[in-house]
């Protein structure tokens, strides 16, 4: 049974929490705030439930909270950011920053961080940026869950791709992992212990697999097989295309901010973890009301385009979360049981009052 | 019967073409070039074979073969062109070769174009700035052949994603349509008579269909029903990522250009397409010679992991065109009769001297 508990209440849980961790009254709002976001966007696997996993790291000192971030390199239009283990979303809002004012300066700003950690939600950075106006996309390498075309050894991340444009009524907001499903579809089937869909993870000797318990464990110990890219098994329906993208993640991450590489990480998140972050002015190509007007107007078309039989909606990127966002405010945020007790086992450690 | 034309004799034969279509003998130089790198690279179906293609358009006046282009806007880091209909190879290497100078001046350069037509592979622009060692992106839309999720109607085009880093042997070339195939692979499938995989098209009624021919010429007519997103039907193999990636290329082309969006064009390919190119020059996050060989070891990692049973080779993007075009160096290309048979009718229309 799911905890119905008030956007209000989460957050202010979830930044007390942070602050016994040792954070800054600042820095455990920043956190909270992208963790927050991704509870009410409806993407629970990377809000409030991540606290235990970010617990842990922190007290086995896999993320230092003191954790001073250092630009390494700078010019007008970029930064190469070492983030000396500091938690990812700091590290990733600094460097969003960083990039959205070098985006108002010159145009357009580039940024990529190393020696970071789980930053939680690509698209809660390009968000940023979109409500300034900018156009932004935020990638990551995590530790290796995906198996290339023709292999069966993990050796790519999730590797995520988010790219956000202003739009009205709501942002073009894109956020999506280059494998088929990401780990967290997986631990959802394993702990209901219904078997997955066919076509989305394959197991040690290569054979597509659908028993969700099995890869779970398999992922997590670091075992052959695992989560296919977006396009699935070999090359007929695209399966090198999402391997291939996740290498162009793996390219503007690991190799461009000089970090470790997927396969280098230790697990399936991942610990030094880097992301690439691009912001840029849509001014710099014309009127940016008109090209926000377009924008918003080809969306209306997608939504309004003729719909399969038996489907009385078309989506377009970005809606679901919204709206999920706008009814989660009134009604509140659904915590599963095992997130409650993880909450109030850390709020009873920690000596914070729980909900 | 595959004919087979050394790499010299197709090059000269449709430089001599595009001369006498009315070209500059540098721009018809140009314009070969790109087609020859399709030929040579393996991707036929934009070689050569797309001679018939351009001959129309410029018979039809739809390309202009005097088009000058203009810069409607610039600053130190980007640039809007418009082509005025130019052939979208010239508006490309134009807008890539601008990028490129913006690249090495201030370390990003990011140019829209609109007005432009369809312009050979992504990949070829990405490989230009690759071989003066930088970073880039490439991305076109086209005319509608992709189904939304949950919808029936075309409003998305192949949408290309081309990503090029220097690295060696080879650099990373990495070129794919969002869509789970290219028209190009339908139209293969319907002039052999042969039915498609499943899970490539649906049909008007939403159904997912493997007739090639009925397809082929619906898609063609601009019907219902169309080529699916990268990930397929629906979001459980997550078709909804290659649907929100193709949206995401019309949004830095069509929408960025302030350009027409992909429904608005006419016919599968397409006219008045819109490019977005971005190059970058590595050394801006550090030492370049670093980081290309930082990008030549972590490919190296995975075409050496562990392959599947019966697999005895992973490929990273770019080797197989590479080497393709070594051996097409060497012992020629091969040309379809078809192809064969409409280069000899150009030919005798222009008066050139066909092969």
């Amino acid at each position: 049974m799911d905890t119905i508990v008030s956007e209000r209440s989460l957050r202010a849980l979830t930044e007390r929490l942070f602050e016994r961790e040792g954070f800054s009254g600042a820095d455990a709002c920043v956190i909270a705030d992208v963790l927050m976001l991704a509870d009410l966007f409806g993407i629970e696997s990377h809000g409030a439930q991540r606290m235990m996993y970010y617990h842990q790291n922190i007290a086995s000192g896999s993320v230092n909270t003191q954790a001073q971030i250092e630009t390494v390199r700078e010019t007008p239009v970029s930064a190469l950011l070492d983030a000396h283990f500091a938690m990812g979303q700091l590290a990733g809002v600094h460097a969003m920053r960083l990039a959205m004012r070098k985006a108002k300066q010159s145009g357009i700003g580039m940024v990529c961080v190393r020696n970071s950690s789980h930053y939680g939600i690509a698209g809660y950075y390009t968000l940023m940026a979109a409500k300034e106006g900018l156009c932004a996309f935020s990638m990551t390498n995590t530790g290796p869950i995906m198996t290339p075309t023709f292999g069966r050894e993990m050796m790519l991340g999730t590797n995520p791709i988010a790219f956000c444009m202003p739009a009205d009524p709501y942002p073009f907001w894109f956020d999506a992992s280059t494998t088929v499903v990401t780990l967290g579809k997986v631990e959802v089937h394993a702990k209901r212990e219904k078997p997955m869909p066919e076509g989305w993870t394959i197991d040690a000797d290569g054979v597509l697999c659908t028993d969700a318990q099995r890869m779970n464990s398999s992922i997590l110990a670091g075992g052959m097989g695992g989560i296919l890219p977006l396009g699935g098994a070999g090359e007929t329906r695209g399966g090198h295309k999402g391997y291939g993208l996740a290498i162009m993640v793996e390219a503007l991450t690991g190799v461009l901010a000089q970090g470790l590489l997927s396969p280098e990480m230790q697990g399936a998140h991942g610990d030094h973890t880097s992301h690439f972050f691009l912001a840029f002015d849509p001014a710099i190509f014309g009127d940016a009301d008109a090209i926000r007007a377009q924008m918003s107007r080809y969306l209306r078309m997608l939504r309004e385009s003729e719909k399969l039989p038996g489907e009385n909606r078309i989506y377009t990127p970005g809606e679901k979360a919204f709206e999920s966002m706008r009814r989660r405010m009134e009604t509140g945020i659904p915590v599963e049981e095992k997130t409650m007790k993880e909450l109030r086992r850390i709020a009873a450690e920690l000596g914070v009052e729980a909900i």
